[in-house]
């Protein structure tokens, strides 16, 4: 029988990762953070009062088995006009939100339509925003703010929270179950990630499953969230919410990319994510899988095959 | 084999024909005008230097045999904020016309999507504008204008011509080569109909085609294209273009709506459309089909049963 993986994340880095498992026989599920208010998807919530279409939107891209054509035309973003910004897949979710009468339904009709092979889960049908808690006891509300930033970037997050508070997708919480892998991450730790866990059972659920863990780590810091972060603080981050020990590995970069690859990322005031020396004390259980994970060339990111096959290592 | 019947139209009338005809095996085709450039069609054509999306959507629709779901999210428009007004598959269409290059294969990759039994075929690929001579020799410009109408209603319209002259597309002249049958509307006839008509060979191709050519007379008048227009009045319009005695027949309705359905339509100043005495002097070799055509209740639309019924006692 094939096997079930959950992904847990939202953004670029979910996508990766699906890209990565969707040509194998897997039963893949993802679920997706529901905490996006920036943009194209911020300006449908605040008009149309529908639910985060964006993040589901690019899931529902990636495992998509529909023509070339078809995937793109979800991915189009319209450059100018009254629709300037908008991306015709948020477009499409959001009008099937009105007609179906539920998100839940559009992210059905929309699977069907893009002939998806697997589940792309919302992680709740719950109306949130995302807020976060500095270190000063400043409160930033809205995913897209704590993203840009619109705060002091040198003041760490101490804690994010969701209001109202979110109940998980029962579906979610089916396909953690029944998991025989969970892939966590890649992404914006407590913009993409760490929100998932924030929602009613859902760190539970993880913390409960037979499932064996994976948290693939970032390949490079962000500003304003995990400024000089090493690959163990981002552990510690998850299982704050998680638990201890909960992580059974934690898969890590291991290529150096080049200094001219690192400089445009210098300007943004991120830096690569690196295992401090002393890692192996202060991860206890958690197990490090280093490999050369990186795209050859252009932005730092995950390579989808090579991705996969360390993914595959663990079945 | 199949009877090929083609559709010449734009508009709620060609919805009404195509919803009759698409549940008997023929091969249909519809042949679409493509001069609208008001509403969300006129913005998106401004915006983004599309073709009119509008009308081929709505003739998508209506050969569609996809999910209730996807044709009502087709058909569905935004209310508020900034995509008021807009109809999900017009944004569909013009995203597409991006994404794909030409119309041509947005119109190809949608109807797919759509499951579209028969074919959608704009009458011509250019880029025009529908223009209106009235008796007085003022020319209004543009579709949704002379639809309004901008101009006084009580001065006729001499002629419409389209700007700049537009080539025929070749599939349609090719499906009206091929056709068994020629439907012609019902639509508003200056802004749906003739517009058709005024794209390269294809009245040519109407008149030397071997198919009947049958005319669905519209049932109302329409204030400032049709004031006062009897069946003989649309008949003649369509000559000028077509050349005489080339409609084999006109569908007329017999049965008169009651007075409380007629009472709307005097608020706008459109009128029944009705037969003048002497009509069998007037119309030559066109031969005039008499029937009840008209749906029970609400607008005075034609029934697609009771046209379909009629439109098969010709095959």
């Amino acid at each position: 029988m094939n096997k079930n993986i959950v992904t847990i994340g939202g953004g670029t880095g979910t996508f990766v990762v699906l890209s990565a498992l969707k040509n194998f026989d897997f039963n893949l599920s993802a679920i997706v953070s529901m905490c996006d208010d920036g943009g194209s998807t911020g300006k449908l919530r605040d008009d149309y009062g529908v639910l985060p279409p964006g993040d589901i939107r690019r899931s529902l891209v990636a495992l998509s088995s529909a023509t070339k054509s078809l995937r793109r035309l979800f991915d189009f973003r319209f450059k100018g006009g009254e629709l300037d910004g908008h991306s015709l897949g948020n477009l499409f979710l959001t009008a099937l939100e009105k007609t179906e009468g539920t998100f839940h339904k559009a992210v059905a009709t929309a699977s069907e339509v893009l002939n998806v092979k697997g589940r792309v889960i919302p992680v709740t049908l719950n109306n949130v925003r995302l807020q976060a808690e500095l270190e000063n006891g400043k409160v930033i509300s809205g995913e897209t703010n704590i993203d840009i930033p619109k705060h002091n970037p040198e003041l760490k997050i101490a804690k994010v929270f969701l209001r109202p508070e979110a109940r998980a997708n029962p579906e979610a919480l089916e396909a953690i179950k029944k998991a025989d892998l969970v892939v966590v991450g890649p992404g914006d730790l407590y913009t993409s990630i760490v929100p998932n866990f924030l929602v009613g059972n859902i760190a539970k659920a993880v913390r409960f499953s037979k499932a064996r863990k994976i948290f693939v780590c970032n390949l490079m810091t962000k500003n304003g969230e995990t400024n000089n972060f090493s690959v163990v603080d981002f552990v510690s981050v998850l299982e704050r919410h998680l638990g201890r020990d909960v992580l059974n590995y934690v898969l890590v970069n291991s290529k150096r990319p080049g200094s001219i690859r690192l400089k445009r990322y210098a300007e943004e005031k991120a830096q690569l994510v690196t295992l401090s020396r002393d890692y192996k004390n202060q991860l206890n259980k958690t197990e490090v899988l280093k490999a050369n994970l990186l795209t050859k060339s252009g932005l730092i990111r995950h390579d989808p095959k090579k991705l996969a096959s360390q993914i595959l290592n663990l079945l």
